[in-house]
Protein backbone atom coordinates (compact mmCIF):
# COMPACT_ATOMS: atom_id res chain seq x y z
CA UNK A 1 0.00 0.00 0.00
CA UNK A 2 1.47 3.40 -1.21
CA UNK A 3 1.21 6.55 0.63
CA UNK A 4 2.94 8.64 -2.48
CA UNK A 5 0.52 10.17 -5.23
CA UNK A 6 3.39 9.93 -7.34
CA UNK A 7 6.13 7.74 -8.12
CA UNK A 8 5.39 4.62 -7.67
CA UNK A 9 6.40 3.23 -11.10
CA UNK A 10 9.96 0.89 -11.24
CA UNK A 11 10.95 2.57 -14.07
CA UNK A 12 10.32 6.44 -15.04
CA UNK A 13 8.54 8.17 -17.73
CA UNK A 14 10.05 11.11 -20.05
CA UNK A 15 7.85 14.43 -20.52
CA UNK A 16 9.64 16.32 -22.96
CA UNK A 17 8.61 20.22 -22.95
CA UNK A 18 8.88 22.75 -24.93
CA UNK A 19 7.70 26.23 -24.92
CA UNK A 20 8.89 29.76 -26.45
CA UNK A 21 11.35 31.65 -24.46
CA UNK A 22 9.25 33.84 -21.75
CA UNK A 23 6.64 31.63 -21.98
CA UNK A 24 7.15 30.91 -18.19
CA UNK A 25 8.50 27.09 -18.80
CA UNK A 26 11.25 27.48 -16.14
CA UNK A 27 8.93 28.59 -13.48
CA UNK A 28 6.36 26.08 -14.20
CA UNK A 29 8.90 22.89 -14.09
CA UNK A 30 10.62 24.60 -10.46
CA UNK A 31 6.93 23.96 -9.10
CA UNK A 32 6.70 20.43 -10.59
CA UNK A 33 10.49 19.73 -9.24
CA UNK A 34 9.53 21.37 -5.93
CA UNK A 35 6.38 19.46 -5.32
CA UNK A 36 7.00 16.59 -6.26
CA UNK A 37 10.53 14.70 -5.39
CA UNK A 38 10.26 11.83 -8.20
CA UNK A 39 10.34 14.82 -10.91
CA UNK A 40 13.74 15.57 -12.37
CA UNK A 41 14.73 17.66 -14.94
CA UNK A 42 17.27 16.82 -17.40
CA UNK A 43 20.23 19.56 -18.03
CA UNK A 44 20.61 19.96 -21.35
CA UNK A 45 25.05 20.77 -22.76
CA UNK A 46 25.24 23.92 -24.39
CA UNK A 47 27.84 25.92 -26.38
CA UNK A 48 26.32 29.36 -25.78
CA UNK A 49 27.39 31.98 -23.27
CA UNK A 50 25.90 31.73 -19.75
CA UNK A 51 23.72 34.38 -19.15
CA UNK A 52 23.84 36.31 -15.99
CA UNK A 53 23.33 34.18 -12.77
CA UNK A 54 22.99 31.19 -15.00
CA UNK A 55 24.82 28.27 -12.69
CA UNK A 56 27.08 25.71 -14.52
CA UNK A 57 25.89 21.84 -14.12
CA UNK A 58 22.52 23.39 -12.44
CA UNK A 59 20.91 25.57 -15.45
CA UNK A 60 23.01 24.03 -18.41
CA UNK A 61 26.45 22.12 -18.81
CA UNK A 62 28.40 24.31 -20.67
CA UNK A 63 30.89 23.51 -23.05
CA UNK A 64 32.73 24.71 -26.23
CA UNK A 65 32.21 23.53 -29.44
CA UNK A 66 34.69 20.68 -30.03
CA UNK A 67 33.81 18.90 -26.71
CA UNK A 68 30.13 19.06 -27.79
CA UNK A 69 30.92 17.50 -30.91
CA UNK A 70 33.16 14.88 -29.62
CA UNK A 71 29.74 13.98 -27.90
CA UNK A 72 28.22 14.17 -30.93
CA UNK A 73 30.79 11.91 -32.47
CA UNK A 74 30.23 9.56 -29.81
CA UNK A 75 26.72 8.88 -29.94
CA UNK A 76 26.20 10.76 -26.43
CA UNK A 77 22.70 12.50 -26.84
CA UNK A 78 19.41 11.86 -27.12
CA UNK A 79 18.79 14.83 -29.60
CA UNK A 80 21.07 17.55 -30.23
CA UNK A 81 19.85 20.92 -32.33
CA UNK A 82 21.45 23.91 -33.14
CA UNK A 83 19.74 27.45 -32.09
CA UNK A 84 20.92 31.13 -33.10
CA UNK A 85 24.05 29.69 -33.51
CA UNK A 86 24.05 27.71 -30.35
CA UNK A 87 24.45 24.14 -29.82
CA UNK A 88 21.76 22.76 -27.53
CA UNK A 89 21.68 18.52 -26.39
CA UNK A 90 20.20 16.05 -24.47
CA UNK A 91 23.01 13.17 -22.73
CA UNK A 92 20.92 9.79 -23.15
CA UNK A 93 22.79 8.67 -19.49
CA UNK A 94 21.62 11.00 -17.21
CA UNK A 95 18.14 10.65 -18.33
CA UNK A 96 18.11 7.01 -17.99
CA UNK A 97 20.12 6.42 -14.44
CA UNK A 98 16.69 8.82 -13.47
CA UNK A 99 14.52 6.59 -15.06
CA UNK A 100 15.97 3.43 -13.32
CA UNK A 101 15.68 5.18 -10.01
CA UNK A 102 11.97 5.43 -10.63
CA UNK A 103 11.96 9.12 -11.59
CA UNK A 104 10.16 11.11 -14.03
CA UNK A 105 12.47 12.93 -16.16
CA UNK A 106 11.63 16.31 -18.04
CA UNK A 107 12.91 16.91 -20.96
CA UNK A 108 13.02 21.31 -21.46
CA UNK A 109 14.27 21.21 -25.12
CA UNK A 110 13.06 23.66 -28.38
CA UNK A 111 11.19 21.98 -30.96
CA UNK A 112 13.97 21.23 -33.37
CA UNK A 113 15.09 18.63 -30.40
CA UNK A 114 11.73 17.60 -29.43
CA UNK A 115 10.63 16.49 -33.13
CA UNK A 116 14.04 14.34 -33.52
CA UNK A 117 12.52 12.45 -30.59
CA UNK A 118 9.06 11.92 -31.65
CA UNK A 119 8.75 8.27 -32.88
CA UNK A 120 12.14 7.42 -31.01
CA UNK A 121 12.00 7.78 -27.71
CA UNK A 122 8.49 6.42 -25.80
CA UNK A 123 8.15 10.12 -24.15
CA UNK A 124 5.15 12.09 -23.39
CA UNK A 125 5.18 15.79 -25.40
CA UNK A 126 4.25 18.63 -23.77
CA UNK A 127 4.07 22.50 -25.19
CA UNK A 128 3.27 25.44 -23.50
CA UNK A 129 2.09 28.43 -25.07
CA UNK A 130 1.80 32.28 -24.37
CA UNK A 131 -1.33 33.98 -24.44
CA UNK A 132 -0.01 35.49 -27.38
CA UNK A 133 2.55 36.92 -28.84
CA UNK A 134 1.91 40.60 -27.38
CA UNK A 135 1.68 39.01 -23.99
CA UNK A 136 5.35 36.78 -25.12
CA UNK A 137 7.20 40.48 -26.34
CA UNK A 138 6.13 42.25 -22.79
CA UNK A 139 7.85 39.45 -20.95
CA UNK A 140 10.95 39.34 -22.82
CA UNK A 141 11.30 43.16 -22.32
CA UNK A 142 10.57 42.48 -18.75
CA UNK A 143 13.36 39.95 -18.10
CA UNK A 144 16.15 42.30 -19.81
CA UNK A 145 18.04 39.60 -20.46
CA UNK A 146 18.20 40.04 -24.51
CA UNK A 147 18.73 43.14 -26.31
CA UNK A 148 15.86 44.39 -29.04
CA UNK A 149 16.82 42.22 -31.95
CA UNK A 150 17.44 39.20 -29.33
CA UNK A 151 14.04 39.97 -28.53
CA UNK A 152 12.73 40.38 -32.24
CA UNK A 153 14.43 36.90 -33.00
CA UNK A 154 12.89 35.05 -30.58
CA UNK A 155 9.30 36.09 -31.51
CA UNK A 156 9.49 35.43 -34.91
CA UNK A 157 11.12 31.78 -33.45
CA UNK A 158 8.25 31.75 -31.25
CA UNK A 159 5.66 32.00 -34.05
CA UNK A 160 7.60 29.39 -35.81
CA UNK A 161 7.52 26.96 -32.72
CA UNK A 162 3.91 27.43 -32.29
CA UNK A 163 3.13 26.42 -35.24
CA UNK A 164 4.32 22.76 -34.19
CA UNK A 165 2.31 22.66 -31.01
CA UNK A 166 -0.10 20.25 -32.38
CA UNK A 167 2.86 17.76 -33.24
CA UNK A 168 2.38 17.37 -29.22
CA UNK A 169 0.25 15.01 -27.22
CA UNK A 170 -0.92 17.84 -24.61
CA UNK A 171 -1.32 22.10 -25.16
CA UNK A 172 -0.94 24.25 -21.61
CA UNK A 173 -1.90 27.95 -22.49
CA UNK A 174 -0.19 29.79 -20.03
CA UNK A 175 -2.17 32.90 -19.28
CA UNK A 176 -2.94 32.31 -15.54
CA UNK A 177 0.10 30.64 -13.63
CA UNK A 178 -1.69 29.10 -11.43
CA UNK A 179 -3.96 27.11 -13.74
CA UNK A 180 -0.96 26.57 -15.72
CA UNK A 181 0.69 24.53 -12.85
CA UNK A 182 -2.47 22.52 -12.14
CA UNK A 183 -2.52 21.59 -15.75
CA UNK A 184 1.04 20.26 -16.02
CA UNK A 185 0.85 18.63 -12.76
CA UNK A 186 -2.23 16.51 -13.63
CA UNK A 187 -0.74 15.81 -17.03
CA UNK A 188 2.03 14.12 -14.98
CA UNK A 189 -0.19 12.64 -12.15
CA UNK A 190 -2.73 11.25 -15.48
CA UNK A 191 0.48 9.62 -17.25
CA UNK A 192 1.79 7.41 -14.52
CA UNK A 193 -1.65 6.50 -14.26
CA UNK A 194 -2.10 5.56 -17.68
CA UNK A 195 -2.26 1.90 -18.77
CA UNK A 196 0.66 0.92 -21.07
CA UNK A 197 0.15 -1.83 -22.94
CA UNK A 198 3.08 -4.30 -22.99
CA UNK A 199 5.04 -4.07 -26.18
CA UNK B 1 -8.29 34.54 -22.17
CA UNK B 2 -10.41 32.29 -20.24
CA UNK B 3 -10.22 32.29 -16.19
CA UNK B 4 -11.37 29.06 -16.17
CA UNK B 5 -8.97 25.77 -15.30
CA UNK B 6 -11.67 23.40 -17.32
CA UNK B 7 -14.82 23.37 -19.15
CA UNK B 8 -13.22 25.47 -21.80
CA UNK B 9 -13.91 22.85 -25.11
CA UNK B 10 -16.72 23.57 -27.32
CA UNK B 11 -17.82 19.99 -26.98
CA UNK B 12 -17.59 17.82 -23.88
CA UNK B 13 -15.58 14.75 -23.56
CA UNK B 14 -17.01 11.44 -22.47
CA UNK B 15 -15.75 9.21 -19.41
CA UNK B 16 -16.63 6.09 -18.47
CA UNK B 17 -15.72 5.07 -15.02
CA UNK B 18 -16.44 1.64 -13.85
CA UNK B 19 -15.11 0.47 -10.30
CA UNK B 20 -16.47 -2.86 -8.58
CA UNK B 21 -19.50 -1.67 -5.67
CA UNK B 22 -18.15 -0.19 -2.03
CA UNK B 23 -14.87 1.58 -4.40
CA UNK B 24 -15.82 4.37 -3.50
CA UNK B 25 -16.86 5.57 -7.23
CA UNK B 26 -19.96 7.93 -5.91
CA UNK B 27 -17.67 9.67 -3.50
CA UNK B 28 -15.48 10.51 -6.14
CA UNK B 29 -17.81 11.23 -8.63
CA UNK B 30 -19.65 13.31 -6.45
CA UNK B 31 -16.35 15.49 -5.32
CA UNK B 32 -16.00 16.04 -9.01
CA UNK B 33 -19.11 17.07 -9.56
CA UNK B 34 -19.01 19.72 -6.43
CA UNK B 35 -15.53 21.00 -7.78
CA UNK B 36 -16.08 21.56 -11.61
CA UNK B 37 -19.28 22.86 -12.68
CA UNK B 38 -18.68 21.19 -16.29
CA UNK B 39 -18.49 17.77 -15.08
CA UNK B 40 -21.71 16.64 -15.60
CA UNK B 41 -23.16 12.55 -14.63
CA UNK B 42 -25.15 10.46 -16.82
CA UNK B 43 -27.93 8.90 -14.65
CA UNK B 44 -28.06 5.41 -15.81
CA UNK B 45 -31.97 3.75 -15.99
CA UNK B 46 -32.22 0.31 -14.67
CA UNK B 47 -35.08 -1.96 -13.75
CA UNK B 48 -33.79 -2.72 -10.25
CA UNK B 49 -35.62 -2.22 -6.99
CA UNK B 50 -34.40 1.51 -5.38
CA UNK B 51 -32.47 0.91 -1.96
CA UNK B 52 -32.88 3.19 0.58
CA UNK B 53 -32.35 6.57 0.47
CA UNK B 54 -31.66 6.52 -3.14
CA UNK B 55 -34.16 8.83 -5.54
CA UNK B 56 -35.25 8.74 -8.51
CA UNK B 57 -34.12 10.54 -10.93
CA UNK B 58 -31.17 11.51 -9.28
CA UNK B 59 -29.15 8.16 -8.35
CA UNK B 60 -31.31 6.06 -11.16
CA UNK B 61 -34.29 6.16 -13.27
CA UNK B 62 -35.85 3.11 -12.24
CA UNK B 63 -38.32 1.38 -14.58
CA UNK B 64 -39.74 -1.35 -15.05
CA UNK B 65 -38.55 -4.57 -17.65
CA UNK B 66 -41.17 -3.12 -20.24
CA UNK B 67 -39.93 -0.20 -20.59
CA UNK B 68 -36.70 -0.66 -20.50
CA UNK B 69 -37.29 -3.20 -23.50
CA UNK B 70 -39.09 -0.91 -25.42
CA UNK B 71 -36.26 1.33 -24.82
CA UNK B 72 -33.82 -1.03 -26.12
CA UNK B 73 -35.86 -1.80 -29.34
CA UNK B 74 -36.10 1.68 -29.94
CA UNK B 75 -32.41 2.33 -29.90
CA UNK B 76 -32.10 4.63 -26.97
CA UNK B 77 -29.35 3.11 -25.25
CA UNK B 78 -25.69 4.02 -25.96
CA UNK B 79 -25.07 0.29 -24.05
CA UNK B 80 -27.15 -1.31 -21.67
CA UNK B 81 -26.39 -4.93 -19.54
CA UNK B 82 -28.27 -7.37 -17.05
CA UNK B 83 -25.96 -7.66 -13.94
CA UNK B 84 -27.51 -9.89 -11.25
CA UNK B 85 -31.01 -9.92 -13.02
CA UNK B 86 -31.59 -6.29 -13.34
CA UNK B 87 -31.10 -4.01 -16.44
CA UNK B 88 -28.79 -1.07 -16.16
CA UNK B 89 -28.29 1.29 -19.52
CA UNK B 90 -27.04 4.40 -20.72
CA UNK B 91 -29.36 6.59 -22.75
CA UNK B 92 -27.71 8.34 -25.04
CA UNK B 93 -29.88 11.83 -25.82
CA UNK B 94 -28.78 13.33 -22.31
CA UNK B 95 -24.99 12.41 -22.97
CA UNK B 96 -25.57 14.44 -26.56
CA UNK B 97 -27.19 17.22 -24.88
CA UNK B 98 -24.08 17.51 -21.82
CA UNK B 99 -21.54 17.47 -24.77
CA UNK B 100 -23.37 20.10 -26.83
CA UNK B 101 -22.94 22.53 -23.90
CA UNK B 102 -19.34 22.14 -23.72
CA UNK B 103 -19.86 19.50 -20.40
CA UNK B 104 -17.85 16.56 -19.71
CA UNK B 105 -19.90 13.48 -19.44
CA UNK B 106 -19.48 10.76 -16.93
CA UNK B 107 -21.27 7.36 -17.28
CA UNK B 108 -20.50 5.52 -13.97
CA UNK B 109 -21.41 1.65 -15.28
CA UNK B 110 -19.95 -1.94 -14.74
CA UNK B 111 -17.40 -3.29 -16.83
CA UNK B 112 -19.77 -5.01 -19.30
CA UNK B 113 -21.49 -2.26 -20.18
CA UNK B 114 -17.86 -0.16 -21.06
CA UNK B 115 -16.56 -2.81 -22.81
CA UNK B 116 -19.25 -2.08 -25.16
CA UNK B 117 -18.87 1.28 -25.85
CA UNK B 118 -15.01 0.73 -26.81
CA UNK B 119 -14.50 1.37 -30.22
CA UNK B 120 -17.96 1.97 -30.58
CA UNK B 121 -17.71 5.80 -28.73
CA UNK B 122 -14.98 8.40 -28.51
CA UNK B 123 -14.58 8.30 -24.77
CA UNK B 124 -11.86 7.91 -22.06
CA UNK B 125 -12.39 4.66 -20.00
CA UNK B 126 -11.01 4.69 -16.35
CA UNK B 127 -11.57 1.84 -13.70
CA UNK B 128 -10.93 2.24 -10.05
CA UNK B 129 -9.24 -0.17 -7.82
CA UNK B 130 -9.97 -1.28 -4.23
CA UNK B 131 -6.56 -1.64 -2.82
CA UNK B 132 -7.48 -5.41 -2.48
CA UNK B 133 -10.41 -7.92 -2.17
CA UNK B 134 -9.70 -7.96 1.56
CA UNK B 135 -10.55 -3.71 2.13
CA UNK B 136 -13.70 -3.97 -0.42
CA UNK B 137 -15.34 -6.93 1.53
CA UNK B 138 -15.02 -4.66 4.79
CA UNK B 139 -16.13 -1.95 3.29
CA UNK B 140 -19.49 -3.69 1.80
CA UNK B 141 -20.07 -5.02 5.40
CA UNK B 142 -20.00 -1.57 6.47
CA UNK B 143 -22.08 -0.28 4.10
CA UNK B 144 -24.84 -2.67 5.16
CA UNK B 145 -26.89 -2.26 2.13
CA UNK B 146 -26.81 -5.73 1.37
CA UNK B 147 -26.80 -9.66 2.91
CA UNK B 148 -23.88 -11.58 3.16
CA UNK B 149 -24.99 -13.59 0.24
CA UNK B 150 -25.40 -11.00 -2.31
CA UNK B 151 -21.92 -9.55 -0.97
CA UNK B 152 -20.25 -12.99 -1.34
CA UNK B 153 -21.94 -12.36 -5.25
CA UNK B 154 -20.69 -9.06 -5.64
CA UNK B 155 -17.16 -9.96 -4.34
CA UNK B 156 -17.24 -12.41 -6.82
CA UNK B 157 -17.54 -9.91 -9.90
CA UNK B 158 -15.47 -7.47 -8.34
CA UNK B 159 -12.85 -10.12 -9.09
CA UNK B 160 -13.98 -10.45 -12.56
CA UNK B 161 -14.46 -6.56 -13.62
CA UNK B 162 -10.94 -6.30 -11.72
CA UNK B 163 -9.78 -8.93 -14.44
CA UNK B 164 -10.57 -6.43 -17.12
CA UNK B 165 -9.12 -2.82 -15.77
CA UNK B 166 -6.24 -3.58 -18.06
CA UNK B 167 -8.85 -2.81 -20.94
CA UNK B 168 -8.77 1.19 -19.83
CA UNK B 169 -7.62 3.94 -20.44
CA UNK B 170 -6.73 4.58 -16.52
CA UNK B 171 -6.44 2.87 -13.55
CA UNK B 172 -6.77 4.38 -9.67
CA UNK B 173 -5.96 2.48 -7.02
CA UNK B 174 -8.16 3.81 -3.75
CA UNK B 175 -6.01 2.96 -1.22
CA UNK B 176 -6.37 6.78 0.23
CA UNK B 177 -9.38 9.01 -1.07
CA UNK B 178 -7.59 12.13 -1.07
CA UNK B 179 -5.16 10.72 -3.55
CA UNK B 180 -7.53 8.80 -5.60
CA UNK B 181 -9.40 12.25 -6.31
CA UNK B 182 -6.58 14.38 -7.23
CA UNK B 183 -5.54 11.01 -9.77
CA UNK B 184 -9.41 11.19 -11.22
CA UNK B 185 -9.48 15.11 -11.41
CA UNK B 186 -5.56 15.16 -13.22
CA UNK B 187 -7.38 12.72 -15.75
CA UNK B 188 -9.93 14.97 -16.41
CA UNK B 189 -7.76 18.03 -16.29
CA UNK B 190 -5.29 16.24 -18.68
CA UNK B 191 -7.52 14.52 -21.31
CA UNK B 192 -8.97 18.30 -21.86
CA UNK B 193 -5.81 19.65 -22.66
CA UNK B 194 -4.83 16.70 -25.28
CA UNK B 195 -4.46 17.43 -28.65
CA UNK B 196 -6.92 15.50 -30.24
CA UNK B 197 -6.05 14.73 -33.91
CA UNK B 198 -8.45 15.61 -36.68
CA UNK B 199 -10.56 12.50 -38.13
Amino acid sequence: MSEKLLGNLPHGLIFVLSAPAGTGKTTLVSMLLDEFPCVAESVSCTTRTPRPGEIPGKDYHFMDAEAFEAKIAAGDFLEYAQVFGSYYGTAGDYVQQQQEKGKHVFLVIDTQGALQLKGKLDAVFIFVTPPSLQALRERLFKRKTENLEMIEQRLSFAKHEMAQSSKYDYNIVNDNLHHAYDILRSIVIAEEHRVRKAK
